[in-house]
């Protein structure tokens, strides 16, 4: 093979309670990307979108991802690789994770398949470095893994990808800037052992409820004592959004990785439909330009076309 | 029916990481309990045992969970309620728990099974009240439902049943006093974010070990970086045990309610045998009396005999 292309898809972390463990991939929105082989040794990065990323390898995200592949290789290949980017940078959706994740996805095909799945999210993590500082892998996970992954534990990598049902899901990207260090900083670096101990309840109510397919339970534990009540005041809207959504018939929902998009479940694809109506008829009275899925549960990840 | 005999078993409150929420129900030891229709209007309690326990109804945690049930019936019924507690109070195997379970569970089959688990839980937990202080479900739950229990929420009761694979479980219990209320106290009121994390991946990965049934997972994920770091310290020879019964196999293991009984989980019933002799040879060595069980995961929890 000397050709692959693929589709990489946005991907939700810090799935409400499950902050820095629990992540899951969408069906839409997601990257078309195309690895080929060229005739120079080395990698040239090519954008169809207008985003204006960086194109030399070691500022691009996938770049980053493919440099440190080809340190484990024996030989330089020659690769050139086409980003048609539909996930919006900055949206909370895993753009850069998508970037990271599909690169090295590919590049694994066209080398046979030669790396392990914690060998990709190992490169790939290399790609969230160049976009946000951090080796984080809360979105890379679910884009190769598929449906809803857990992170165990980061050092060292221990991942877990769990069973779900059926999953409709909304989202709503209002057009507004939330700083992904902003949100860091907001954080408190304590928080009360009660308050923990409510989180963890849910947490293992969130995991319960996916691996039964119980679309109750999973409702009743997508609650967020700790993160979402500080987070979310970076988001306008946000409370009206989520009490309205759920008064719509959905599971539950919050805030996608560090924002600002906010995503909501629903066991029924009309109740995400409705669930789309309440996100609009709010930025839209608000005045914020923003965007909406309605999509589902996608439980393969990185597709190859 | 005018009689029915049952046995109540032992149970572990506090699974490791799973600090207030997760416990489980064990084979051995179990309290026998026989509760018969009687001449008079009223509760009478008896014990087979030389524990010593109160027998007026308001002072005995079987009988106040009886006093309760007995609240919401049309009529007082003549009850004759007969213990013996082979579970030794004060062992943090749940020997209250197993007592006030017993009684309402042998009461609801007398009266035809009219009331349901949940509200079997509410009765039993004022028995727990009588003995902590506290209306806790942490043992009550596994004991009435058997295997791994989740209580998700205490405020509204959300209860969980975990499927499970088998498990052999060895449990230590040095003949030392803990106080409840000392193992309470000890607790600090805020905990890192950081380590609540970690605490969290620990709580879905063992969650999901439960129920994909891979015991390696629910290995890894038997780590409490918070409570155990803290109460162990009331349990003399605690670490030296931990690490000998690992090196012997074991998956894992920690402080069994409030201590100070210790547990560990195996896979195999050889290496749960081989575990016993590490904690028979510490305590041994500390010249602390000691009895040990080895016995398995109890998937049913209250039998009737």
């Amino acid at each position: 093979m000397n050709k692959i292309s693929i589709t990489s898809p946005a991907t939700i972390a810090n799935l409400v309670c499950g902050f820095d463990i629990l992540g899951l991939a969408l069906e839409e929105p997601y990257d078309i990307m195309t690895l080929e082989t060229g005739d120079r040794p080395g990698l040239e990065i090519f954008h169809l979108d207008e985003h204006g990323l960086p194109t030399d390898p070691e500022n691009n995200v996938a770049g980053a991802a493919l440099l440190a592949m080809m340190e484990e290789l024996d030989s330089i290949p020659s690769w050139k690789l086409t980003i048609d980017k539909k996930i919006k940078p900055g949206s909370g959706l895993g753009s850069s994770a998508a970037s990271a994740a599909g690169a090295v996805f590919a590049a694994n095909a066209l080398l046979g398949n030669c790396f392990s799945k914690d060998d990709l999210i190992r490169f790939a993590m290399f790609g969230e470095k160049v976009a946000s500082g951090v080796k984080h892998a809360d979105n890379i996970t679910p884009c190769l893994l598929g449906g809803v992954t857990l992170i165990r534990s980061i050092h060292p990598l221990d991942i877990v990808k769990l069973s779900a049902p059926e999953l409709f899901i909304t989202v709503v990207h209002p057009q507004i800037e939330v700083r992904t260090s902003d949100a860091r900083q907001i954080l408190k670096k304590d928080v009360q052992l009660k308050q923990a101990i409510k989180q963890w309840g849910n947490i293992a109510g969130l995991v319960a409820g996916f691996m039964q397919g119980d679309h109750a339970l999973i409702g009743r534990s997508l609650e967020d004592v700790i993160i979402e009540p500080v987070r979310s005041i970076l988001i306008p809207g946000f409370d009206e959004v989520k009490q309205n959504c759920i008064a719509a018939g959905a599971l539950g929902g919050g805030i996608s990785g560090s924002g600002p998009s906010i995503f909501m479940l629903s066991k029924q694809k009309e109740t995400a439909a409705a669930v789309e109506t309440e996100m609009k008829k709010v930025y839209t009275r608000l005045g914020i330009a923003h965007k909406t899925y309605v999509t589902m549960l996608n439980s393969e990840g990185i597709r190859t076309l």
